[in-house]
This record gives structure tokens, C-alpha cells and sequence, in this order.
């Protein structure tokens, strides 16, 4: 496949479902999924959500689009099955609003869950009472073209992370990270004992504990040569 | 009139209150109408609404201000009607906050329905209770000055866009859009019609229909080279 | 105290109880502060909260913590008492997540009213159900460190406003504003004054006087040479 | 003229050569024609020289184009006479790079004396080599598409500015500021008048006089309220 | 290889050196080769030179570096050969100087080429001086810990573009290029073929041909709809 | 002292003349003061020279500005004295030009060796012809008033960093530190120290020895855990 060739990859393989949706149903956020996978796939934090209180995890078909032209998004929604997460990044900067409420409308009835776009969305009154979340770089009403070509289901990097076809996708109101397919068994298992441990911490922390000695950090401190003193010695 | 002389403009020429009315009434936004003017009058994205779901239609006030001097703004009110919109560039970049709840209450008595400003605004909350809409480039608690004249109902550039007084303003989620007076029948007509086509399509689209054959599009996309291949042809 | 050295500064003095209840109580906004204490102590506009309708008005116990590193924050978290609210600079610019759900867990246990943060914040979602309210640059589920040691409770810049321990802050949806603990009485007084006399003229613009006449500019506006023409002049 | 067609307006009224020759032969500079029009005109200060030294005066030929398409450059170039300058502006924003050595050859054929774009530009080690002056938002080597019509010679906003066809536009190292045609005469005249007294009051500063003398501040300054403390009384 | 771990590869697989001396004998610039290889590949534009004329082609080593650390330059030096050029992504947003005249001197003892970050460096003033080119998102005298562990020779994206060990790297004072090993034979050759194209249309734009007729435009433009109107019928 | 009040202070203490000259004689760079005083001080990373290779040591002289306003300006030049630099920071943000070449003139005439402002500067074409160095956050030709009263030395927040009156300022082209006036001495001890350390090292770095030996990294580095894999093995 030449490099600067457009097509369209069809029947990706994708994430086993389950793990999909033991992400969802536990309500696993990014954050908590970032860390798990040592700190690797987040997106630039200037991607979005367009409405407070969203969480989604699906699965990535991508766009590799021209600047300015939404032609690709059409391809792409043939391609979407339930469960999947649109990923769109443009070949260069973009701040124009590719998608509106048609699209949603069409991705909505194939089950699609939600957009993530390093670029502008529009009609995003429409989107939250239809209740299709959409994590974006901005809202703008500036349309878009239907001249040139990209690709769909091909590695994208989208706000500073490579997202493959089939990738796992994980988007909360700290913005979108994407898991390697291949990892993403792991990052579930490491992810739930992350919650379980943090759950503990919760309640300890809850009561008063402090972190200092829950973590042991206090000999750590010294050590480097944190010191103490007190105002009334400054004054 | 000399460029550089202060001046206000009394009695200016508004479009017609029955097709303001009508985009009021129809809550036509601001994708649609930005569509139907082939793509011209959008403000640049990084006006937004201070609370969501706000929608106005009305006509355009226009403030050309000095940075952080709001001096202009009480000279504006006073030339204010019931339906207008205050639209306010400053002449210099500025971020200040030029305008807040006392303002909101003067104009809110005189009918006016809104404030579009490439600056910044304050008492945000209390805007947001008395349902007063502003769209601007930021909040600030910045106060600004009462020192240097501007002028009011002049032709200005806001945010990127021309605006001249008695334009027809519409602002929602998605940002600003301004229609020249002269324009104004003929853009509501477009964007009833737009409206119509997009209802339609979204029944189709609903019920499953991809765009691609609704508009069309498999034989362009051929020509020009789209070609499609299994990802089981790539492993 | 040598500069460059890290310190943990305890027992620091305090805004009188009685003076920050009144700030709360009374929900003297960020704006009306600013502007009672002349226009000074305004934290920049890109602080923001991470959701609409939170007030808060609390002390200082204020945070320089190395780029990427929240180590500090746990350490700080011992000195806070109830009442207190927690400033962080970073020494360099960063838009990591130094803080979420946990260390505001910790914080609450202590009656702490809240973060300011010229950085970013994660688990926003959990904070909003929390009720825990943060004024950060941005949200981000990027992690930190807790590598290198910083210092609490030393004088800071928190974007671009000083900072010192003890001080007042005041927060809304307008943004931050610091008030030193020497002035916080007289800016109390003032703010309360400002208060009074704003509400008056809120009500006589309510009942549709113009500013021009309530602040009596006619006068030195055209003292400044602005004039008026009738649009009907210029056709 | 339909507001959504795109047309070339052919032989455009141009800025009489006799004031266009004088702004370049006494290099008067931005500043200075920018402040004798009143303080109108002026593109954003992010529009900037590829390299430092060039100033030119010179007749706007128009061009609004589509975001990363530059088809409608080659179209302008056959409008352009010698002494033009070649002002354009996005419809959206675009970052790419529309202009490179090949237009800037053609355009250096017929006589044109630089290219203002609020967008990018490339080849710029071959354009500093050429002398061929650009002044733009950016480098970028990334290429645009022909694909979209836009006009040329049609009233734009170039970079906050607007600029009509025929005007005049002068552009150093400080920026770039547009002059109405009508009024560019008269802009000559005060320009001049300006120079002139700068001259003398340089002479004068240069001898070590102030210009809290010079221009008679002492007194307002004191009436506002300006007050002198030595260092020694607050200590 | 366990994706969070911190990792050195050794003995990367280089694009052969025969092809890189052809890049840099040759002087093909980052616009020529990133058209050649289908517009992929680029650095965003907010990576610039520190000095303007340098250019160089060169094999990337990469680092994957913590924000604000920049002990993994020291670990990337010795995997370090002549032509070879530093390519540096930190794991979250710095402006951080990474990077200054110590650390060059040392590759420059190793025959690096130069250096790619997106990052801060300092020291500008030696660097230049020295003639060791930088290309990066910001100049900061900020400094940097050794605290944190990154990876050297590992798949990194570096200011949006993917990078990988061993790929050919070429910078210039239009940006920076990365092009995959696989592809470089391949990729040298098309820019010698576009470098051929564009000298001899250079030399009819020169005499004065326009590009409507050497690309031969003037057919699309007209049935895409095109229209040119005399100025004079406007008036 | 009134905090809202405007005054000029007097005859503010200086650091010592024999240390700002043993700066500027030896060229001591911002880099190496900023780490020589534990990394504090320094101005943030957009304020940049406006042309290359000046180096300056000077004492500050404040001015706490309104925006866009550049009066307080001609009320500081009559508090300088030979070796002083103005710092100028506005009260709210504003990228005007509040500086050119007539004032440069005047501080010229006394010995004044530069300007650092957190806005904007024009002339620049002739600042630099005049060889009168100005760092700034951007150049702007977009004029100020004279209308509103600020203070000078006063202390004050610039881009950042706290910069009270008589501090010491060192500026190049890696951007702006400050130096406390009480800490001037021991920063130049510190700074000669490191140059002295530096310059050894660079010695030996440029002999080919590696900083991983030179500073005893390699144990650490095995203790965080950094392994090293063959290219090979991973294939």
C-alpha cells in the first residue's frame, strides 16, 4: 500500500467485546485507564467533551482527513458497527466544524457511541439533546468541503497520540485515551486493581489519614531535605 | 466623516422585525444560516456562549471601543430598541471584562436580547440567572476604564467578521453569525429551505440510509481513486 | 531561608475568621473584591472552574511545586485547617493533572474549601459529584511525579497575581482574586460599600434610567468631542 | 454580484503611483501611517516578516481563498501589475503553506513587491535569498489543494483588518497596515507632518531634554493625582 | 517489551548513508520532501529554527522523554554516531530548556547533525555560534531535573508526526520532515524528480508565463464557475 | 501606601554598581543566573528579544502600566539613571505597542541599556539600527493613550516573575531573569563558580568523553531500572 495512497480498510480486527464492555459498565475512566497503561495514549488535554458528564468506551475507526473536508466521515460510517467511536484527525490544522447533527443521526442508528475529532463540531445544541457526546479541539460553526480524499481505518496520530484501527477508546470529562488492541486485556485487568487499591485509599483518606503517612512519604521528604519552620521564626 | 472622529449614529436602519421573527421563532442556527449566506459572517470560534443553550436572533448595535475602556457601552445603550443586540470589537486586543450585571440590567430593560463582544465579561453568574445571553472571548473580573471615546453604529470587524449596524445578528452553542441587512429575506428563505432538505434527510438517515447513497457519492469517490481492501489482505 | 531551598512554612498567620465568613456569607464576588481593593490581585482569565456556580472564600496555604510533580501537595495537605484553600504555582509551566479524586477526598476530611491551580486537574467528573471545586489552567488526566521537592507556604506568583500564605481568596465563575491579609478588613469594608451602592443603581437602571444620566456623562463626553448624526445625514 | 459566487474582479481603481512612490521613497514606516489615519487599519500583530529589514508600499490585489486551498493565487497573479501586493485571507483558518519560491518568481515577473496572507507560507530560505518579502502567520511546509474557488480583488478581513481592492498597503518590520485608496492622499500628507515633528522632538530628546517636558505633562499628571514618595520615607 | 518500561535500543537499523549525503549534497528542503513522499510526515509549525539558513539531512535517535527531565539526552548521546540527528518528545507538554551549549558540544564531538525537540532549549547565543542547529517549540533558560526515567530508540510522535529510530530526518527553515526507512530510496528519488519539474517551470514563471497556462487552468476554473467581472461594471 | 494609589518612587536603592558590571563584563547569561540563584526569577519564555545576540546587565526600574496606556512610561525616564532597564508590566493583558524609537531615543540619551516589556513594542526596524535592545511579548505598531495613571517602582509581577525596584535584570537571547537586589553578590559568586565548572567540562565533553562517565550516571540510571535491548532482538 503506497504511503500516499487513499483507502478505505475494511473488516478490521477490533477489541473483543467484553473487554469493551467491562469498561463501560464499570465506568473505568481515563485517567484511571491512562495510568494503568504506564502513562502512554493521551490525547492533547485541548481535545473536549461538548457537554459535561459523558463516558464512553468503543472501539476506533479512523479518518485520516484533508483539513477542512468532512468527505471522509461519510466513508467512514459504512465501516461503524455498534460499539465503535469515530476518531478523526486532519492531515493539517483545522479548526472548521466537520460534523453536525446529520451525521450523528446517521452514526446514532448504527449503534456508533460517540466522535472524538482534533478539530471543530457543530449544531452541538442538537447533539446534546440527542445525546451523542463528542470530544473536540473547538465548536464552530465554519463548514466543510467534499473535494479530496483520505483514508479511513489507517494508524492516525490524533492530538498527539497514535490511534490504530480497532484500538480500544476510553473518553470522560478528562478527555480521551486510547489503548493498543493488543494491550487491552492487560490494561482492563491492571485498571480494576488500580480502582480496587484506590477504593482503600478512599475510605482512609475519607477518615483523616494523610497521604504522607498512608504512603510513607515522610522519611522519603527528609531525605531530600524538605525542612520545617515555623512562621513565628521567620517574622 | 473623518476616520478618526467619535461618532454615534442615531436612528440606524434595521432589518425588518418580521424576519428577525421568523429566525427567532424557527430557532434557525447559526450553522444554518452561516450555510445559507454561502459561507460568509461566521465569527472567529473563540467567541463562545457564557452559559449553554442560549439562542437570539436580533439586530446589531455596533461599538467600535477603545482596549479596556467601556465607556461606549453606556453611550450604546441609550440607542438601543427592543430586539437589538449589542455587538462591541475593540479597537486593540483586549481581555478585559467590559461588561457585567449592571449593563445586563440596564439593556435587559430595554428589551435588548443579548451582547456580542470580542473581549471579556464578568458577573457571569448573575448573567447566567437573569438569563442575560453573552458570547465572548473570555471571563474576566478585569474592570476597564471610562477614559477614551469610541464610536457607536459604525461598521466595525469583530472577531473577524464585518458587522454593520442593523445587520441581523444570530448566536447559539455554535457560535456568531452576522447577515448584511440587504441579505436578510433572502438568507431566511435559504435557510427555511435548508431546514426543510435536512429534515428529510434526517428521516433517512434515521432509519439507517447511508449518505454516501443518499448524496450520491461511490461513483466520485471512485474517480478520484478511493480504492477499499480487507485488512486480512494487509496482514 | 536560603532561595532556593525547599521549606514547609507551619503555623502560618491567618485572615481573621469573622472577615473571610463575611466574604462567604454575603457572596461578595470575585469582581467587586477586585475592584474594592483597586484593581489588584486578579489571577489571569484563563483560570477557570471546572464547574458553573461554585463560590468559595477561603485562606491560603499556597504550593511551589516543581513541573509534573504533586508530590508537594501531599505535604501541604497537613498544613491545611479548616477554612483553607489550596494555591499551586508550578515553578515552570505545566498542564499535567496534579491533582483528583483522592487528595480531594483528603482535603474535604480536613474542611479545606478548595484548589487554585495554574496547572491542570483530573477526575473531574468525581470532583463535580464531590462538590469539590477547583480553579485550574486546564483538565488533564496526564499524571505527575513526586520526584523533586518544592516548598509550602512560601510568598508565590500564581498566574500572574502574588500570592502569599494567609492571604484571602475569593472565587467564582469570574475567576481568582488573592486579597493580602493586611488589607482583607478594608477590602471587606469596601466591598460591602460597593455592594450598597451598586444595588441602588441596579434599580434605578432596572426602572430604565440610563447610565449617561445616573453617572452624569453627557457633559464630558462631549466635552471629548463625540457627536451625533442621524444615519439619515449619511445616506 | 451574488454574495457565495466567486468572481475575479478584473481592472480595479487603484491608489494614485505618485502617493504610492512617496510612502516607499521616504520609507515612511507603520507605525507612524498607522497613527496619521487614526488609529485604523493595522492587521494582528501575529502577521509577521519571514525576515527581519524589508519595507515595502504597494497597491492591494485581493484574494479570499478557501482554508489550505491556493488555487486561487495563480489566478491573482494575471490581475497584478507592478507595484501590487498580493493580500490574502482564509475563509477559515489555515495554517498551510499557500506560497512558496515558484509563485513568488511569477509574481517577482510581473513587478509585485511582497504577499501579505493570514495563513502560512514555505520556501522561505529561497524567498529571503529572492528578496521576495512575505509577511505572514506562519512557516509551514505544509502544501494546499486546488480544488475550491475563491475571488479575487473582492472586499476581505485580512487578520482583523479589512482591505478592499485598490488600497494601499504598507508592511515592515512592525507589520502590516492597510490604507483606504480615498483617503491615502490625505494619509500622505499627515504622515509627512508627522515625520517631521518627530524629527525635531528626537533632536530635542536626543540632547537629554524630557518628554515630561516637552510635551507638558507635569501638570495633568498632578491633577489626576500622581504622587512623589523618596524611597527613604518607606523604609 | 513491556509498553510503560524505560528502554535503550542499541544498534538501530540507519537509513543507508549514501541516501542521506544525497538529501544534503543536494539541498532538498522539507517542503520538496514532504510533497514527495504524499504530504505526510511534518512537524507542526510551531517547531522552528533557533538561527535562520541552516540545513540539514540526518538519521533520527529518538528520545521519549518526562516532561521537564532531560536525563535521557545524556543516556541518547553515547547511542549517538555521526549523522545522526536528536529527535526529543517529552510524555507531556513542556516549554522546559531541555537542551544547551554542554550537551551540543558533546554531540557535536560525536558528528550529530543537530537536534529536534518539542521543547525549550538554551544557550541560544553558543549554539549559534557553534553552528548547532536546533529546531524547537520555544527558546527557555528554564532548566531541567534527572530524576525520571524515559526511552531511547523507541517509536515516538514528535509534534504530531510519527517518528521512529533510524528514519531520515530533514530540517530547514521551513520546519522539519520525518521519512520512514523503507521509504527513503523511494523519496529521494521523487524530490530529484520534483527538484527537475520545478527548475524548469521556475525558468517560464521567470519569463514571465503564468501558471494559469503552464498547468493549464483555465478550463476547470471556468466550469467550476469561475467569473470575471470589470470593475468598472460594479461601480 | 495606598494600594490603589499611583506614585512615583524616588531614589530607589541600587544594586551595587561593581557587580552589574562584573555581570556585563564577563557576559554572564540568564541560563547560568537562573540556576546560580536555585531557579527562580525568570520571566516567562515569550518574552523575546527582538533581534538577536544582545546581552545586557542592568538595574530595574518598574512601571506598573494600565493597558494600553503608555504614560508612565515618559514619568519613569526621569527616574533613570546610566545602567538602569526599564521593566514595564500592564495591569491586564495588552499586546499594544507601547514603545518606539522616540523613547528609546530619550533613555539612550541617559545611559539607559535596555527595555523589557510584558506587551508590545514598534519601530522596531529603527530600535535596532539604533542598537537599543527591547524584549517584549510581540511587536505591535497599535499605538497607546495617555489617559490613566499607573505607578513606577513599585514592585511588580512581569510575565511571571516578581521584579521589585533596583533588583538586578540580565537579559539575552534565552530571554529575562531577575535577580534580588540583596542576593546580587552571592548569584555572582555562584554564577562565576559554575562558568569556571562549566568550562572544564565543556573541555572534556568536547574530547569525546560522555556526560554518563563525567557525571556518574551510569549506576543510578541500572537502579531506576533502565535496561538496554539490541535492535536485533527485538526484530
Amino acid at each position: 500500500m503506497n504511503a500516499s495512497q487513499s483507502v478505505v480498510v475494511t473488516n478490521i480486527q477490533r477489541v473483543e467485546k467484553s473487554i469493551v464492555n467491562a469498561f463501560a459498565a464499570e465506568k473505568i475512566g481515563v485517567a484511571t485507564v491512562h495510568e494503568a497503561q504506564g502513562g502512554k495514549g493521551l490525547l492533547a488535554p485541548n481535545i473536549t467533551p461538548i457537554y459535561p458528564g459523558a463516558h464512553v468506551a468503543g472501539i476506533a475507526v479512523t479518518i485520516s482527513a484533508p483539513p477542512c473536508d468532512n468527505w471522509m466521515i461519510h466513508v467512514a460510517v459504512e465501516q461503524c458497527r455498534a460499539g465503535d467511536i469515530l476518531v478523526l484527525a486532519p492531515t493539517s490544522f483545522s479548526d472548521a466544524g466537520y460534523f453536525g447533527d446529520l451525521l450523528a443521526t446517521s452514526l446514532m442508528a448504527r449503534g456508533v457511541k460517540g466522535l472524538v475529532i482534533d478539530a471543530g463540531v457543530r449544531d452541538v445544541k442538537d447533539l446534546t439533546s440527542m445525546g451523542f457526546p463528542v470530544w473536540s479541539k473547538c465548536v464552530s460553526a465554519q463548514g466543510t468541503v467534499k473535494e479530496t480524499l483520505g483514508s479511513v481505518n489507517v494508524p492516525i496520530v490524533c492530538a498527539g497520540a497514535r490511534v490504530n484501527p480497532g484500538d480500544l477508546i476510553i473518553a470522560d470529562d478528562d478527555g480521551v485515551v486510547a489503548v493498543a488492541r493488543a494491550q487491552a486485556a492487560d490494561v482492563l485487568k491492571k485498571s480494576q486493581e488500580r480502582e480496587t487499591l484506590e477504593e482503600e485509599k478512599r475510605k482512609r483518606l475519607a477518615a483523616g489519614e494523610l497521604g504522607l503517612d498512608i504512603y510513607k512519604m515522610r522519611k522519603r521528604l527528609a531525605e531530600k531535605g524538605l525542612s520545617y519552620i515555623d512562621q513565628a521564626e521567620l517574622d
